[in-house]
């Protein structure tokens, strides 16, 4: 908590400060208005937003948001003894590093998805909150929604990682997978990715590796627990690509990616790199397509792991902001430590299965005679269950048996328990062989 | 820390007691033993291991770890003053229950991979271990190394998770992949499984669905913050699967997995069930096969995420145990607020690009005339550059050009970019198109 501020405990809430109001900023400011209730529940404490930095006052913005929250002064936020965290969404590098040092100096902690700051002031940052004792949190630095900082930080730190491969720039992804399977060139992909809106304006960062090579550096950072900074990292790009590449790397067996790798050499040295990579097709970051991210870790004790999602996009980088800042309220309450899950909240109903719907794959063995799809039919129909498609095969001639398999509509899970039972019971039904529910 | 006892600063280390010496607890106590370094790095502290409950102390134990940890007597670890954290993998229910109980009560974070007693007792557990302000971690009890328990207490809180589908039990999924593959009837898959060592002698709790119903039951308690208990999880196994169902279920484009489900429904009521399912064979999970796990959560605002890693075994399972216990460790002095991270820890050197080898992806336009593979091939054997393959194609008559294609071998980066200049001063060679590493 600030200095000389009275507690989130004795205040009643906790304090937050939200800086940029961009679609991020925009998607966390609605979410702390619109579903106060449910961070309220994940926190297990309630969590209210003081004041949001904006540059333009007079800019429209989100009918959701409480326009007395809006300000251009940051003083009036970073000074607030009411705001315990300040969640930086500015962007850019000077501006919002220098309000993330002035919070975590007056002991707030900070969440912010701004990897460039993280990529080449981390390691300040993280010993100026650690002698504060303020929590610096960045999951929506790296991969959207993807939990990959936490799993870096938390989930992962028993295991001793050898290599990590990621495709961390959902634009370069977008763009790769359209050379792939349209066969066009780079230009032609670009402004497709503008198009939908996959691409910025200005894609230069995200086409030339600086994005990935910035995220990479976060990444490698918290792997090797080593300060990898983004200057170190060869960065290439993918501007040079051309359609021909892709065909002959079909041919070959392979597919082309972005990759950022961060690997151990038994040096004790590591490499970190950003560069277009033929991979083996049948590998599986080579099937991560479109703008989906993806990190791969290899590590001698837990073997391979693969965390895959939305790399980018309003939504799931709204979630990994507010999931840090779930988490560090947590803290503030003291849940953090003691088993990082909200206060008990009321048990929630589970359905019987009976209430449920399903398609169903039923697999039967039948008598081979005349009229006996129409007698199941029969059975289905009085059911209120649709047939979607009906199979018939392998006839058995010196059993004088046929096996039907019976793909239906969605039915109610009780339903088709009684039919089952009811169709077991006529003549014509040998075995009800199998009865598996589609998921869907 | 226990009652009455010294800090872990005061004492110099934390102080850990392992209950249960399998095959897992075997890797623990050998990882705290051997790399007791990696592990104090990890912390930022050193970590003792302090005693080490066996059921028979006559039984020939793994040389790495010093025999006099080793003891038969459960109150001579829970009562030493210097144990900080107790990792329980003594397995079963009530003794391991009662074994837990007693560390928190006593003040003592607990560790565990018991997804029985988590799924079953998991309420009160979390309500003791909050009074006791101790941690209970059970990254271990599901899903192997996969972080997935991280994520839903930590990465995901503030993404709500519409659903998650999981694959979590790696005996029923590596059969039915062999069902699936070769063909085989489930007897064969579970002889099969059994003598690779991926089922157990007495698998009915993987094959009767009871595993993967008590590793769900821990996963939708967390995602829904309710306590969803084993009993009221709808539960089905695969031991009536046919081969013929695996055909059928191609034909229809569909494969079949054992799928634990947890949705949230709009009624606040959630399902929980675990079950054969055919899912569409393009799905992410329909493609996990073998004994891999994943877990898939669908969020409305974080999209679609995946998890994906090996599933069980010593190693995987070991590195969620360390796991658990750095971060607690890290937790008790004071590291996990701040900024989760171990001390700062020494720069690591970065390869600088020119010493790394790789393979390389060479495509070039030449001159259309004899000799040019010769001459180019002069120059990469001067570099030491061995080539593996070389397509030529696309022959542009009029230009009186022609395109090559070469794989190389292994080879220096350094290397390979002399050469490549050198190739561009070759009269032959009109252009180098692309040159692309290959990643292995």
């Amino acid at each position: 908590m600030a200095n000389g501020a009275r507690s989130p405990r004795e205040r009643g809430y906790i304090g937050v400060g939200l800086l940029g109001m961009g679609v991020v900023g925009t998607g966390v400011a609605e979410a702390l208005t619109a579903q106060a209730d449910f961070v309220q529940e994940s926190v297990g404490f309630p969590v209210n937003l003081r004041g949001i930095l904006v540059r333009d006052a007079a800019k429209k913005r989100s009918a959701i948001v409480d326009r007395s929250l809006i300000t251009t002064n940051l003083s009036s936020i970073l000074e607030d003894p009411a705001v315990d965290i300040v969640i930086e969404l500015m962007g850019g590098e000077d501006a919002a590093l220098a309000a993330i040092r002035t919070s975590l100096s007056t002991g707030r902690s900070v969440v912010t998805g701004n990897k460039e700051v993280m990529a080449k002031h981390g390691a300040e940052l993280f010993t100026l909150a650690h002698s504060a004792d303020a929590a610096l949190r960045f999951e929506a630095a790296v991969g959207g929604a993807i939990p990959v900082i936490s799993a870096l930080q938390r989930g992962l730190t028993g295991a001793r990682i050898h290599a990590l491969r990621a495709i961390i720039n959902g634009t370069t992804n977008y763009i790769l997978s359209q050379m792939a399977s349209e066969g066009v060139a780079f230009e032609e992909a670009l402004s497709n990715a503008q198009a939908h809106g996959y691409a910025e304006a200005d894609p230069g960062n995200d086409i030339n590796g600086i994005d990935a090579a910035y995220k990479l550096a976060v990444l490698a950072s918290l792997a090797y627990g080593s300060s990898v900074s983004p200057e170190s990292i060869h960065c290439e790009g993918i501007a040079n690509l051309a359609a021909r590449d892709f065909r002959y790397a079909r041919e070959l067996g392979y597919a082309i990616k972005l990759l950022a790798v961060a690997k151990e050499r038994d040096d004790g040295a590591i490499d970190a790199r950003v560069h277009p990579a033929f991979m083996d097709s049948q590998a599986l970051l080579a099937k991560v397509d479109g703008v989906y991210n993806a990190v791969q870790f290899d590590s001698e004790s837990a073997g391979e792991l693969l965390l895959y999602g939305r790399g980018a996009g309003a939504g799931p980088t709204t979630s990994a902001v507010l999931s840090d800042l779930v988490d560090v309220a947590r803290g503030m309450i003291g849940e953090n430590r003691a088993n990082l899950r909200a206060a008990p909240q009321p048990a929630r109903r589970v359905h019987p299965m009976e209430e449920l719907d399903f398609r169903y794959y039923v697999r039967m063995t039948v008598a081979d005679r005349p009229g006996v799809l129409a007698a199941i039919a029969r059975v289905l129909g009085d059911g209120l269950i649709s047939i979607a498609s009906v199979i018939q095969q392998e006839v058995d001639e010196t059993a004088g048996s046929a096996e039907i398999v019976i793909m239906t509509h969605r039915a109610r899970e009780a339903a088709v328990r009684g039919a089952l039972r009811t169709l077991t019971e006529l003549d014509v039904v040998k075995e009800i062989g199998s009865a598996i529910r589609v998921e869907e």
